[in-house]
């Protein structure tokens, strides 16, 4: 209860009073897991002032016995995040750099809810996508997302997306136009990247969070993401941000110059990505599955497949507390005409300490990794990750 | 009314009580346009953090067939103001930062105001220059400035300035001594820039805003500005910082090597540049045209001249809701010995739909860009702008 | 007294109505020296967003007739910091970063204290190391650091470390591990940069602050760190961060490549710093001397020694406002196998004008520095800088 509410109480002051003081009090103060939170009487203008830290601290013991083994404090991330609504609830705005290492900017984007099923987004975000990629990076069950993930994102791009949600987030769609050369990059030709997503929740909402909360109603998601690219030289020479793996990492796009782009694949060269996943969770359980694969189809020569997927559970020993995982991710590029071949694997074993949820939390895994192209390149990484909200 | 207000018109606390309880509440709000505002309670110290951002669509159809035409979604501006006074009312400070790409560093100031008619300011701001670019980026009549200011403003500069106001803020002047090599840079010797400027308004207080806001009140504004400087070897070895668009584009320095410099100009060049503007604006009608006027002065060779203006009418045909805009600019350098040479004009036609005044407001224009010196160079450009203060 | 205090008295509201009032009020204020500052009212959770800003003009009549002298205004520092604690009063954190010219990430970390004397602290932040280095540059008697500490510092660098206090600070103590190639760098092999520090404060616990406060009570504080570290051609190779001024500047390891480093030191270069000071305050006299010895062995041929001193003294003829200093400071390193010679020493006076002690400053200083190695290297420097928190 707040002193306005005790004074109404007593009958010192009015209803009618206790309303006009409440209409003009301070309305900022700290709150866990968001910062500071001021608001103005009638909510239509709110703004949020935190962000999250990930303290690393990793051992890699590297295969090869031309490579020295490494021990490696890092900054993994620090978040600086300004969000909230202006002018109406239905107005909203976020703001996200990442202070690591210098200055990164992330998100920056509004949107306004025309309706509960209908909102659009305009500005700097993740387009819609595989859900672990969706998933923030403060709400993974492991330190780092998975290796297909990392091999078939589309990271952050600028744009504008409709979104929505129908029947209580039965079903929620996402359909967006972007730039398709990744973030903080300007469009060098009139090209565009679409990008569109549905998931299924037949048990209700199913929150972007991999961990698996003490919860006795079981929940399931099923998505399937969809998106579609054409590349041609002027992008290749135009720097593409490397936020973008599917170019950068999948395709290895990075890695040929504007001319060679062209001698390689003609005037351009399109690509398809599908993903889909299952997620469930019910008393501490967690279960998460997802398939990538994409198609590339250069104007000259044959088009080419490459493909993906990561398995991973955990349970919850002590409700809130302690969390076991075990994952399983691989990936395969290995047509003749590939752009990329690969042919890897990675299994992972992890603890995670929870002090508050995702606010403070201390993460460790064990990763083996398998290259059956590369001799020498069985690599086993221990990571322990210090994660926290301020 | 507060609580405070209501308990003591309630007889329930003493007007001591009142002044005691106010003098130790917490004075953090949420403040539309400004952010989150803190103070002491004798106001005596005040910090603010806030910004705005521009979220910006381009489609730029290029003459050139040569050339792709563009869609581009891009982070125009997002910035991040700490501003606010310390130890006393009259010690003010400001920096603001932009985080739309990275980090880059642009206001960062102190200043004193020992009287009204005299406040010094120190640390890296905007120089006394032209009014358009004097007046922020979040109030202007059209999405981005005139042809003219893009050619011969100064930027930011750092240095030293001296400014004040005679009989409310008919006359206004500022002067000041700066390292004239723009932001972020040191100075690799002696020589400075020394700009000045005086604006008279003779009915009264003129703000720095290009939107022709509802008022039976005519107001105009008179102004002239001045800059020098003098340009040796050591500033273009030393890189000024590309900001100074008289040294960057004018002059096209840039462009140059410092042994360049020297072979073609000799030991220095000496650049005196002079705007004049005048603006005014009644029952929505909002008016603005400056000319600007620059004199090169090598110390080989002849000296030459290089010319801009812009000539700009709004009107809010739905006061403080709807605005229609129009400007014309051009630019010529054409003298034999020029180091840049242009002639070049722009005609734009825009729509201006406000939310909010300036803290929320969509800015839509169509810009025909017409280039006499190169061929297949007259592009078409619409733009369209979201902008809003959090 | 607050309106709850107030209240209370009266009889308005009871005790516990008055804990209840207070648990639900907004706990967020302007503090100055601080900033805004937000706390949950168990005072478990505090996050404090502020920092201190430098805007500097330096005049520099250099010996040498072919340099320029130099006139330049400078943003020397902006520094935006964010910390606080989480969960508990005990699990604190802090954030860092320079904003005067984009942004550099300096400190990045948390600590979690067990006992008063037992802190664990993990992330990036100064390693144990000098007094004039760990004292915050906000907090010294003269514009800049002494020419011994620029020459023999550590900067920053990412680790872990252990601190504590023995007997009300009598004896404090902290020794880290650390990647040893500076900050936001990755370690490029397993070795490990280690230091430690004893400060011993016989009359009770001394601040790190260089000021000469007005007390009648004497200070002493008698300090000694010590810091080891191996480099091999990785950490060459690697592009070691400069902020570390003993790799940087003592040992000029920056000037060489990988393979030179090989040839000329072999497999690798073992060097241990070892630094004393002797630091005193008395009815507004302050006294600080620091001497730093470091010793370079590489695998390949002589070990060399380099040395460093600055002995700093300075008074407040009106306490709290106006303060002289002096100082003298020398390097030496000529041994024939030295990777860095120099025989540098530097004489300063300096005047500080204080408005609110460190939180509002102005500082000026005259400093002659003496080069013997180089021959008209004798240049005469002037500095004005003034210093605020926000």
């Amino acid at each position: 209860k707040t002193l306005e509410d005790i004074l109404k109480e007593k009958g010192v002051i009015t209803a009618e009073e206790y309303a006009e003081a409440n209409k003009n009090k301070s309305l900022v103060s700290y709150q866990p897991g968001k910062g500071i939170v001021a608001e103005s009487a009638d909510g239509n203008y709110r703004a949020q002032i935190g962000g999250y830290a990930q303290l690393l601290y990793t051992f890699t013991d590297f295969d090869s016995q031309a490579k020295d083994d490494t021990s490696d404090f890092n900054i993994r991330r620090f978040k600086l995040q300004l969000q909230g609504n202006l002018v109406s609830k239905k107005f909203g705005y976020k703001f996200q750099g990442d202070m690591k290492n210098g200055f990164t900017t992330e998100d920056a984007f509004i949107n306004y809810e025309f309706a509960a099923p209908f909102t659009l987004q305009f500005g700097q975000f993740k387009p819609a996508q595989a859900r672990q990629e969706l998933t923030s990076a403060s709400r993974q069950l492991f330190p780092e997302r998975s290796l297909a993930n990392d091999t078939f994102n589309l990271g952050r791009d600028l744009g504008i997306e409709a979104s929505g949600d129908i029947a209580g987030k039965l079903l929620e769609y996402r359909v967006g136009l972007f730039s398709g050369n990744g973030p903080n990059t300007s469009n060098p030709d009139n090209h565009h990247m679409l990008a569109g997503r549905l998931d299924f929740n037949p048990l209700g909402e199913y929150k972007m969070d991999e961990a698996g909360w003490p919860s006795d109603k079981p929940k399931l998601n099923l998505g399937v993401s969809s998106a579609w690219s054409k590349i041609s030289e002027a992008d290749v020479a135009g720097n593409f941000n490397r936020d973008n793996d599917v170019m950068d990492v999948a395709l290895n796009l990075d890695g040929l110059t504007a001319a060679n782009f062209t001698t390689s694949f003609g005037n351009d060269l399109t690509w398809l990505l599908w993903t889909t996943n299952l997620n469930a969770t019910w008393m501490g359980i967690s279960f998460a599955s997802e398939y990538y694969h994409l198609n590339a189809d250069p104007d000259l020569g044959d088009d080419w497949n490459a493909d993906g997927y990561y398995v991973q559970a955990g349970y919850q020993l002590i409700p809130s507390k302690l969390e076991l995982g075990v994952r399983y991710s691989a990936i395969e590029s290995d047509d003749s005409t590939a752009s990329a071949k690969f042919d890897k694997s990675q299994i992972q074993g992890g603890v995670n300490y929870y002090f508050v949820k995702h606010n403070a939390k201390l993460q460790a895994d064990f990763t083996h990794v398998d290259d059956d192209l590369v001799a020498d390149n069985d690599d086993n990484i221990f990571r322990l990750q210090a994660q926290f909200s301020y």
